[in-house]
């Protein structure tokens, strides 16, 4: 495949951690290239003007514009939005009119009904694309993104939990109320929008919650998931801290189980059921082993780790993710892979970065 | 009170996290002075050279000895031990016949049942101490403390724990089964000692869980002292983490509402029952923040919030301390004052250090 | 001394990590308590809701005011001014001229000379006090400072290195030309203020340089003070970095020696000079240490390591500071134990806090 | 080329940084894999078992052998030797006379000088070897690789230094006396030995000089490869730091110019030097930028910044590498890639990971 014949990927929004994780994955595909890249605050500058590590290398050259739906659908065959939520919406419908694809990183189309999405965030601006957008986790719906002309990106504390769950609803062990989900994430999902509490000085040798109580808004987007999952409704209890760390998510999820089982006996069905899994990312760690956010830096793999609880007749699922990688950018490069008809793993298959 | 009344205390093992701190306080108390340090690796040395942060500060003197009943027994009025479960128990028989009084910051006496100890350590090397070894949390126990001549100085996590339940225990909003503790505690819980996974480049940037299923040993004594709370058998679901910070717990603690509360009346009533408390250390944060760790760093201060999810109809409690003052050697001089007749604050009254 | 006699300090601006620092400390300090408070953004609150680790103690009662020199002027003994340069000597004026006195933690006072302060800053917005501000590092002024109304807390950097090198300029072993200063600082030296480049993950494990060549505004203070002290022109290189720490300052100076001089030698040199020091704050370390900034962390330590070279015939000089607390809040309140007429050291004993 | 063809290449000390980064950067690498893999301590157990990141990715599979010529020989083309001096030099020399290629990570063949090696390290245990061995640095000495038998690869420090350093010297703009070298290290630069001193708990929020005084064995390495890029005997004052960050390298390097040089003059030297490189890796930033080690992360960059100061008529040069990649594994693959007749950019051209 010569370089003039490579699909041409446009960055809608590029000065977030997602924008910069995606020019990384970008740089390194070989059949994906950086072709636009929009941004208000820096349009006029190079790429590797505004991302010094991306000097040398693809995508360095490419000139910011300001967000143009035009402009983008002629340079582009698919757009990554990286945008706001209700920008991303409507930057997503005009892109679709102009008959480019898109993969949408914000929360716009992941919840599939617009009253639940208006409970959560506002008014939906654009409810007419909701029907046809596909949640892009590929390892649930590889099948439908393929074919997807829109996919909603999942959320980051999303991935991480419904990858952890999944297993345990489709082999029936677990009673599915009373869960709860105690997540941890690093302190790129803050975002990186100049604010005091992203500091430096104010996260770091420190931990904290946040939003507890069912307030954080990845909740419906889980209950939606594992209700298709479980094939019943479900309320979860979400509960997220931030770890003065740069990438990485680690879910503690714990939840009553319909009867005795034993950790390795867990292990083993948990294996089971991903063995058939249309993707290399899940990996069931042994038992005994517990996941670190470390093992899967920069990369799109997800480890779980599953502990039975005699004692309390509850299991605890471990389930890690990069929340840059996994969690939105290499996620979102895997759901363009599925839909150009590449392999998912394309340009997605490097070890993870440690220490 | 002058400095040839100070009370005299003697530290049993010096070089690790807790005997630092214990030195580090010791070196501002008005009322007890550092008189002798004990460490088999290190004696001979001055404490200023063993820890140069001390130099030009009380204690920077002391010759550390090999450990020595008689000589501890002779030089001080009170020992703290800081040396591992078994060792101290030993240890504290010695002093205690020899007349002085002990604050054990092991495991040793915190059980205070004999078999149950056997269970999560070994066989206990000296039980005839166990009934009159008094467990060390003040806002509990503080009438028995200043008469007691040993002390169980209580283990980090049980004090984030105990010290957030109690209240719901008291007020009988919670359901006694079922309930979940997710801690996180920073690497001061992990020692001092050379070990590959405690190094920077392991630990940085990562995020992991342990000991989880029940197997961590901080779970017999958490689940003693909400019984004897809650006046009722307690099995409780108790689950560690390794935060990438030096000092701090936080433990997330999730437990199923008796009946309806908004957060604010669940805020009232723990701010009313704590409201009698003999210490000035809990504070119960207004409904609507959350703890940080580093509000408490440094100090003895346990922050309390409370949040409701009526989707769920449970509580999130969290609690924040800083593990290596006030889940170790500040807590044990908070004892030393008690047992002393000295106001359980003196010299532990500091603001928190951030950042 | 009762409360009511107290000396009443006011601070100035508290909503940045100075403001943070001088807040703990005071609440410490048996002789001053805060008394007034000022933030434009935060008018009307209490300190203690602003700075959730200071509930429970002195200080959290303080209610915020907007900045107005009559009523802190009423309220208050002495003036903290932790605002930006300009605002900082217009401050400063309307306060001394209501007679209360003034320490100032902005440049505003620092260069002697009017003209070199514009070159590096601004017009001077206030000259006339130029001459009678007193350039406030206890080991230098104490005499002065004692009389002063108007005292220029040092700089951090300046701080570190002065005390760095002034020993060697005194026992004249060093040539004054070819000083090269490479100085590393905490993310707290970048200030309190929402910005990008001083996210947690735009400074967490990574380290650079910045300023160099010459351009950082502490480079003329560091020269007015080197010249004072070797009563000489001075001309140095001063090189500031960002270290993924919160707080500390650790600059490495080389010099060239004057003659051959031995490790030791040079110690004892160093020792001696500072053996006649009006402060206990000063440590030089013993052949074969070097410091580390968390051995003085959260104290007004000074830890100075000497390293002579006989293969380059240079010296290099190692000073540790917190640039928090010895390079800005503590320094200030030395200045005032000095100005009012209390032991220098009053309330700033306490051990480093470490790890 | 298929799978059967690739380059079997062995990796003999497993367990340190440098091996865990040699695993990573041969999993991605499309022409060399690892084919063996030693171990005194995990002999027996699978790469993937021992790094739990490695699961599902090239390598995984390769059981961990006790040390043995006979049996690496056997199943490699070259070897990597990740074990400490002394025994790498044994190691390689059992090696080359089984005909393998060997490349030393270790200092073993770096100095050319056995009495120079003798004075800083120890007797050189096969002297006979010296004379072939090539300094491993491509931009430097890529035509003698291609043809090596056995490579020293250069330490971490003094690629830095070197590559920093290089341009001027060539340039003749600076004076070769009077050279200052202040580098700061990640703390991967310690190993992973289990040692107090590189606990997190010792490391973390703190810096801290160590080596200083002409006392680090870099000095003779980075004064041999200067002496040979400058035709004439240096003598530098090198002086490394520790920064509590996992990876990367920055040297702050001081020289007097030997005439007036403006900052952008001098960026067009080197630019204009760098420009005949044999590799892409040396990237000289633009005035006014400077380096951040997060930019070269996981990377063979090597981001270099040059600034003149007319008041001290002196050149700082600033220069950023990962020390894990560029300064030890990355080096040694893309020396691996020379020997072989590949690109030396084979499998080392993915962008640099932030954050």
């Amino acid at each position: 495949m010569t370089q003039s014949k490579k699909i041409r990927a446009g960055l809608v929004g590029v000065t977030g951690y997602t924008g910069m994780e995606l020019a990384r994955l970008l740089a390194r595909h070989p059949h994906i290239q950086l072709a636009a890249a929009t941004s208000r605050t820096e349009a006029g500058r190079r790429l590797g003007d505004l991302y010094p590590f991306l000097r040398r290398l693809p995508g360095e050259d490419v000139v910011l514009i300001e967000p143009d739906a035009d402009k983008i659908a002629e340079a582009c065959d698919v757009a990554f939005l990286a945008v706001p939520h209700g920008t991303a919406a409507k930057t997503a419908a005009a892109l679709l009119e102009k008959g480019i694809k898109v993969i949408d990183l914000s929360a716009d189309f992941r919840i599939h009904d617009a009253e639940t999405y208006a409970n959560w965030y506002a008014e939906h601006p654009c409810p007419k694309y909701l029907p046809e957008a596909i949640y892009g986790l590929p390892e649930r719906y590889s099948r439908q993104i393929k074919s997807a002309r829109l996919v909603a990106n999942p959320g980051c504390y999303p991935t991480s939990v419904i990858l952890g769950l999944t297993a345990a609803l489709k082999c029936d062990i677990i009673e599915t109320d009373g869960i709860i989900i105690d997540s941890k994430s690093g302190t790129t999902g803050a975002g990186r929008k100049a604010a005091v509490p992203s500091l430096f000085c104010e996260v770091s040798d420190s931990f904290r919650a946040y939003g507890l109580g069912g307030k954080h808004r990845h909740t419906p987007e889980i209950e939606q998931e594992l209700r298709i999952v479980a094939k019943k409704p479900m309320t979860v209890s979400f509960n997220p801290h931030l770890v003065p760390m740069n990438r990485g998510i680690l879910s503690t999820i714990y939840a009553k189980l319909k009867g005795p089982l034993s950790t390795s006996d867990a292990c083993a069905m948990f294996e089971g059921y991903w063995s058939a899994c249309p993707t290399p990312w899940v990996r069931i760690l042994p038992p005994g082993e517990l996941p670190e956010t470390r093992n899967v830096r920069g990369s799109m793999f997800c480890d779980i780790a599953v502990v039975t609880d005699p004692r309390t007749e509850r299991i605890a699922i471990v389930s890690a993710i990069d929340n840059v990688c996994r969690g939105a950018s290499g996620q979102a490069v895997a759901n363009a892979n599925l839909m150009f008809g590449l392999p998912v793993t394309e340009g997605l298959m490097d070890a993870p970065m440690l220490p």
